[in-house]
């Protein structure tokens, strides 16, 4: 008996999630795969992928479109959050991750699959991420992922799947690995592994370089209720629009790349390069609406919660007690994160340049250093008595 | 007999610390007023300022250039704890109060004056800073702060300091309140009370407009020795110099402008300009070059750490027992940072495109997908069996 | 005009608060003076304490019993937190305040008073709790405190009080200044302010000195749903059933005594003695059923979370939207907190002897060293390759 | 050829430890096994278990005594973290193995051997703390864990054992799974793997059952010097003196006694018993101390890198960068953390009653309560002012 009887196989197209399924029937026995291409709005035309896992040998090819769950309910949650990968990556891939590992759990228990299957090699966060997510939905599912074990080259996975009458890609592959949805793309391997030298302009899609953008500033308006970004320039979007419109603005002004050396879970720091436009502005501008509807003590409390947060999304912990906890915490915080934010792009920089709210916590009549001033200025004297009193005690001590 | 018999004055040859000289003798009954004014970078010509103040009734007037310390002894640790007050602020006037602070307790104990006097009001975070440092380095000196209780205007100062023979300043006073030193300024008040409203041009001095900048990109190096910036683009420069540098580049490349609703310490927000063009690009090029010599868990822990010694530096607590504990932390942790960063200004933009040390832990062997790969791919699935095992039998329980 | 017209002031019947009554009156020109007492459980008659309102010049005594809301609303989300000030301190002051200033706020809206007031003096945490929970409750209501102002020892606060027909307490003042209600006692001054003296027995009230306590030890069993204390013995208690009756079996057996040093947010150190039984041992037992049915990763990082929300409590912020944020978090985590745990208490020891739950994460197939291990042990392998791989690259790189 | 050449393992004279002598070289093609087994007070006799090494077939048998190493340089530190692992256990056996570790490597570059073995089996964190610790501290060299991978039963691994000459276990084994060491004894498996049964009187050996304890109480003063414990009743004591001398004491009066559901790293729960008297008595007083010496805001910042340092112990990163960073923290704490702390010891109850400190930062005339009361209680005003502000300002604006 094979390793599993049926098997749900996440599916991109490409040649290795291709070979995927002729390798689980051969070699680990399975009866019958099914495969599912998830729309993230990574813009890979999605029927000719169907037929081709039909002719690879899926019984059944099932193409989801997820955009608008995608960002409702994984990218939002992740701006609420500031979520930033040492406090950088706005985790694009990592986010699209637990999304497909529900649907691969949903489809399994609709098709009776015993067992789920990802082609994710051993070294990277995206097994973990798979692997764990199921477990967390469907821990009687087998979790099946042969490119781990297999072991072949690139050269061997291909001469591979052409036995099976997959064909070999047409035009040579590129050097770089490149994962691409609606909040980003990331890209690795190639030159890029040499931490010290430059990335190549070639790599970047979303993003103009600098050079290239216009020589006109843009000023937008992003509209945040509760925490959720609703409108652009005052126009309501839905989730996907929106995310789209900012992804055009801002890239067009060469806004949202990352270049950085990142600590993988697996133990080993990597290079990546990432562009998500869209994203990068919309975590700034709702982080400097928070600066405005947050006390002080929630601000700061709040960014441990949300390098916990990002830590555990990034390290596939999605669906998780403990995100589940952190969630609520982040969830009551944005009551009042309420407000518009005005951005100006150029040049590669999104600048706020103005914000307000209606829940606005910044009191002009105890700010303001004109005559209004309403703050009762002999009151520091006592503050600064308590506050420096331990620190007083202390050197009194010493002497 | 008055509040103090002898005091030392931080001073700065404005009006408002002049007036305190006769203010603090008539009103309060100080016999003696020394007044101290620091060389920190301001580019204000000291030799003036030490005549206004004997003008102005001082016994004496000592001007003491601190310019190198204030570097070495303060921004360099901060730029080793990435201090950014709430992600953005690098410090510059919080760093400068301690220093001062600590020359003004040295000269009271050389002059034999039983009371240090400065000139803020009670809004500040700088009378916190002031007061509390110097409790914590002779907490048997008195405290003076006279505009914090004379509740007089603008005006009335004027027209006090005028009976005293201080000649009421001849330009038209700036709106805005500007502090400056090596590190940075700080612009508040004026029209930029309004949250909403974009900071006009004008308020700028050490960085240009991004569309007066250069068209062309410049490269620069900058060369780390544990967690100290020593090098820049190869040449070793003494620590003012090498601030000096900077500011000078990165400045001149629009780099170093922060527009921020900030929480201060009294239990208000203010709206806060500056720029650092200097402090901005080091704290950004140390981040990257700890990314390379710092473990994950390193890493990942000192940001928690880096958030409460900005904290406490910006609240007043240099001199204290928690700072100190969190300076052994963070001293411990830059053995390994050495190493150089290359930095590309252009356009507002400091992008690092590239990072080596002689103490990287990034490890191409372990890193890369070409066939070199020395990873054990096979340890993935024992690892993630382990990571996941937790949420599984979660999972399992809820079922 | 007085400092206010209507005031409601918080009222235990002693002579410090009654006191308050003509000095508002007479020295701040309050016009009325409602008093309000609340039933918190402290055993005191409050009959009596009515009249004595009202003689001392009330013109409306109120007297609530809010022993309820304080168990439910108060206590039992301390114990969902595992609140211990300092790692010691079951907060039973602390708790109270919040209610009672909760209940002051209402009565001054019902009565159309424009101030609280209450008999707290400088130095305490209580006068915070109370200034702040009513200003976060009703921010418009001003706040006296004239015991904080007045400055009369005791002798004259006495004296004072017989002019307006306030008798002198009877019997000699205790040396021991105590607070009491349902979830404990707290006892400071006298001789405990010699940190260096063992605490005299007769200090105590609610707890039997080791020595008197029974010779044999007897079992308990309390029942936990979501997190909170519902049975003892099998039975069901109501809130404050359930409080009285592990005071009295804890007490019985000389458990809930604290001695400690602690730090008040007024930047001074106090000696304090707390009797706590019932909420030291429901603490206790609440946080051993949670080490079964909470992952370890919501365990660790909730105890951060506890220390924080124990600080906010202990400090007066129980109504701040931190807390709101803290509380949302916990609350997530009480899901699965239910079971039972069985406590042996004997000789000042509550011994966890055993715990059980049907959500319990206690797995004996993977925990049993027996025959009928179902762990991987092959896993290991694998994730110690990964778990200590940075190690290993720092270790090589080091040589 | 074979796994490695010349192996040292960890030896303790068991069957198990002994069984791996002919295994590793049978099985695993392994040339010449040395022996070491480490003296850290666990009171075995060592002089046969050095012959029954040399009979199993090793080829040299070494026993080293680093009981005053274990209590100095890896008890003490562990004091000083307060650590106490999910908040109850003193770490006994995790302290022992980076010990363990060190020597074995020690031994493996003395005698040119190219590996390290251990009889760990998968499911605890002993392996783990091993292999890290000696990778952290040779990364050259091999470590290898018969005992996880050769799945033999208990009869099996007799069975093997006789066929080289290893004679069966003479008495019946115990039914738990014990370590001991001068720390402590951890007990599990057995009955105790049912966290719902109390545990039976037979496991425990270092400290009495309540019921069998003296009948007066005992109290002893501890003395502290920056942290370090190193008196007992006015005496110096040498470190393994200090330790035994409180482990008689404190186990005489049946203190030390720990039953809890403990989380391993490997990712399940367990439950576990110890007792470890001196260390309980050690870290309570060191606690006590500690909230006499140190500042509030040290105090409780220090919780959160205890809990984070005792995570790091337990789970094998001893020798690890952030380890040493947490240290270097802690160190700097201690520098005044001396002083005496007496406690009596009574039926189980182990109660801090008096403490003193030249360090001290209590301030009787601050914390009075009497006429001698220097505290500035108009300040209170003020600080509570701006301490409020932020909520008052959140629920105004909420209004």
């Amino acid at each position: 008996m094979g390793r599993a009887k049926k098997v749900v196989l996440a599916y991109s197209g490409g040649v290795d999630t291709s070979v995927c399924i002729p390798y689980l029937k051969q070699e680990w026995g399975v009866e019958e795969v099914i495969t599912l291409a998830a729309d993230l709005g990574q813009g890979d035309e999605l029927e000719p992928i169907k037929e081709k896992a039909l002719k690879s040998g899926a019984s059944e090819s099932l193409v989801i479109d997820v955009k608008d769950s995608f960002v409702k309910d994984y990218a939002f949650p992740a701006i609420q959050a500031n979520a930033l990968y040492e406090n950088r990556y706005p985790l694009g891939t990592a986010l699209a991750r637990p999304l497909i590992a529900k649907i691969l759990v949903e489809a399994a228990e609709k098709y009776g699959a015993d067992a789920i299957a990802h082609g994710c090699t051993g070294k990277g966060n995206d097994q973990v991420r798979f692997d764990v997510s199921c477990a967390a939905l469907n821990p009687s599912l087998k979790i099946l992922a042969p490119a781990r074990e297999w072991g072949m080259s690139r050269e061997a996975t291909i001469a591979y799947g052409e036995k099976f009458g997959i064909p070999a890609p047409v035009k040579k592959s590129s050097p770089f690995s490149i994962d691409k949805n609606l909040l980003g793309r990331s890209i690795e391997a190639g030159v890029l592994e040499d931490p010290a030298a430059e990335p190549p302009e070639e790599i970047y899609q979303m993003t103009k370089a600098i050079a290239d953008t216009p020589n006109e500033s843009e000023y937008i308006e992003i509209g945040f209720t509760k925490g959720i970004p609703t409108t652009v320039n005052g126009t309501a979007k839905n989730p996907v629009e929106l995310i789209e419109t900012l992804n055009e603005l801002a890239g067009n002004h060469g806004i949202g790349r990352i270049d950085m050396i990142e600590n993988r879970l697996v133990g080993i720091k990597s290079r990546e390069i990432y562009e998500s436009p869209a994203m990068i502005v919309l975590i700034q501008a709702h982080r400097d609406l928070e600066s405005l509807t947050l006390t002080a003590d929630v601000t700061h409390y709040k960014r441990g919660i949300e390098d916990t947060y990002t830590k555990l999304v990034y390290n596939g912990l999605w669906y998780s007690p403990l995100k589940a906890a952190l969630d609520a915490f982040i969830h009551q915080t944005q009551e009042r994160v309420s407000g518009t934010v005005r951005v100006k792009l150029f040049k590669g920089n999104a600048t706020i340049v103005g914000r307000w709210s209606d829940n606005t916590l910044y009191t002009p009549d105890l700010a303001t250093y004109g005559a209004e001033d309403q703050f009762d200025h002999k009151a520091a004297e006592g503050f600064i008595y308590v506050w420096g009193l331990p620190t007083r005690i202390w050197a009194q001590q010493d002497r």
